[in-house]
């Protein structure tokens, strides 16, 4: 089995890269930007050529499948580079395959607000994909660059799925049905997410989990459990979503960025303005044991846990990542 | 045998791609940059990604020697890109490894005039290669991009050739003992160069041919004949310095940049400010088979040819790009 988790923001160091070897992660999909653009995006790259240079034996920038599979042969981990938001390509299409050349694999269209191409799942107004917006997910879809609608409202999720001519992801949240956060998806989207061979990547961000931060790992799987019923269980994995060891002002730089003087809380609010606490079974890269011995007391099959937990990761990313030519589709 | 031309800066179209092809051209090494700072080098990548988009099968992006071969597999030509100036990396370390991510696999350390990293050679005063010089060669060993000295003073290329732990080029230069110009190399840099594993590139820019555009093809080759008895056959290739179809414009920015309002005219004079008539025996890319009869007229073996004309650039390529951990060296 190959263990994937397809979103993680932490404040990375050598313990968390330790955790990720002693957890037996074999990639992580690690966020490159919040609101940064481009040349702020290249300078988070550079910053982790520097951990890949100093770490050699814990972690490498991982690109295709294949590196996923090196990864685990090696005893290391592969660290995929994502974007939450399309800042970093600023308004300029040849940036996307630019970004591809650095690595990028991962690119939400947008996080939580209007952006140049869809929209955010906090605006009262969603105006779907917009004409850039169009153009974007045509070369995305050429380069082999996945789209992410994590942090998108209903409609414009709906209209990148049809869009798009190769599947897209939901890299980090939960269903609508078990928790109504605003982050978490529809019955809708997860139908048409799973029906097109998209994947949702489920999220531990107590923000999106039933009781928050008192969730219960027996919910949790119950719920992955009704989720493979709506999608089919090749089309769901992990995105947790894990914010280890941020400062509250990573936190704020999320949530605000520099798009307003306000200070806006996100799923928080003024009186919880900083991280929840994660729940007590899942605290690090050293716990995903927990959830693949949840789903197996569940009655998910040992083929089942590894698809959940990383196999059907391992195939999007060996099918979705790199160029192809639009008379292949 | 493999056809590279290790040095162009043309005004690319169509046309230009499809002499490459019709002079069976396997690989060139193009520039991207003259004065150009990092987001404007990135500028011209793009304009680079939207050619192989529009051209995939005449050209494609080279970054390997292994591309060379699958270049002359699949009828192509290989697209290998190098700066002429470190001009893209500013003041920043960490760009060398971005900008060997971006494909970059050649970088001057100076262009005329004193850099960050060493002297050019058109200053009075040859102060060597600096504090961060050294520290961007001991980087550019690491990661695998190419020091190029092509414009660089005397002093500050012994000291590449002698701080480098791997072999460097000098990719578009001609021997001083045969036409004294600025930009051509003495005696004692051709040796050091060989020595050390280098490669010199031929160049058939006319302000560095004796005669300049009255150069016969004779003497172009008697020159080749008189440097492989000094460096060695197998550390010789061809850089043609090619400018075709630039308007004098392109002159203007390669020589003056923004690093002045005054006029230089480089290599020329005012009276002589455009490009040079170009010898009447290689004019394009089309006529690299009259360089390869003019050496068997002077008596090369095929092998000797070969090497020359393109199977020493392969080897140095096969072996010089790439990253490389220190102890290794």
């Amino acid at each position: 089995m190959h263990l994937i988790d397809n979103l993680q923001y932490a404040n990375w160091s050598e313990k968390i890269f330790k955790q990720m070897r002693e957890g037996g992660v074999d990639a992580v999909h690690v966020t490159i930007a919040y609101h940064e653009m481009f040349r702020e995006a290249v300078a988070n790259i550079k910053q982790w050529n520097r951990w890949f240079e100093r770490y050699p034996d814990l972690i490498f920038h991982g690109t295709t499948g294949e590196d996923v599979r090196r990864a685990k042969c090696e005893g290391k981990t592969a660290i995929f580079f994502g974007f939450q938001n399309p800042s970093p390509i600023e308004d300029d299409i040849g940036l996307i395959e630019i970004c591809y050349m650095l690595g990028v694999r991962f690119m939400q269209l947008t996080y939580n607000n209007q952006s140049l191409l869809a929209t955010g799942c906090y605006e009262e107004e969603d105006s779907g994909v917009t004409r850039m917006g169009k153009q974007v997910i045509k070369e995305m879809n050429r380069v082999g660059m996945i789209i992410d609608m994590s942090h998108s409202s209903e409609r414009s999720t709906l209209d990148a799925i049809e869009i798009s001519q190769r599947p897209i992801a939901i890299t980090h949240a939960n269903p609508y049905f078990w928790h109504p956060a605003k982050r978490n998806k529809s019955d809708a989207i997860l139908h048409a997410l799973g029906q097109s061979g998209g994947i949702l990547g489920f999220s531990l961000y107590p923000h999106h989990l039933k009781n928050k931060s008192d969730c219960s790992l027996e919910s949790f799987c119950e719920m992955i459990a009704r989720t493979a019923d709506l999608m089919g269980i090749d089309n769901i994995g992990i995105g947790s979503d894990l914010c280890q060891d941020q400062p509250d002002s990573i936190v704020e730089w999320m949530r605000v960025g520099r798009w307003t003087k306000d200070m806006d809380y996100g799923e928080g609010s003024a009186k919880n303005a900083g991280f929840p606490a994660m729940p007590s079974w899942f605290k690090d890269n050293r716990h995903f044991d927990a959830i693949a011995k949840g789903l197996e007391k569940k009655g998910f099959l040992q083929k089942e846990i590894s698809a959940v937990m990383g196999e059907n990761w391992l195939r999007f990313y060996d099918e979705n990542f790199g160029h192809k030519h639009l008379k292949d589709f």
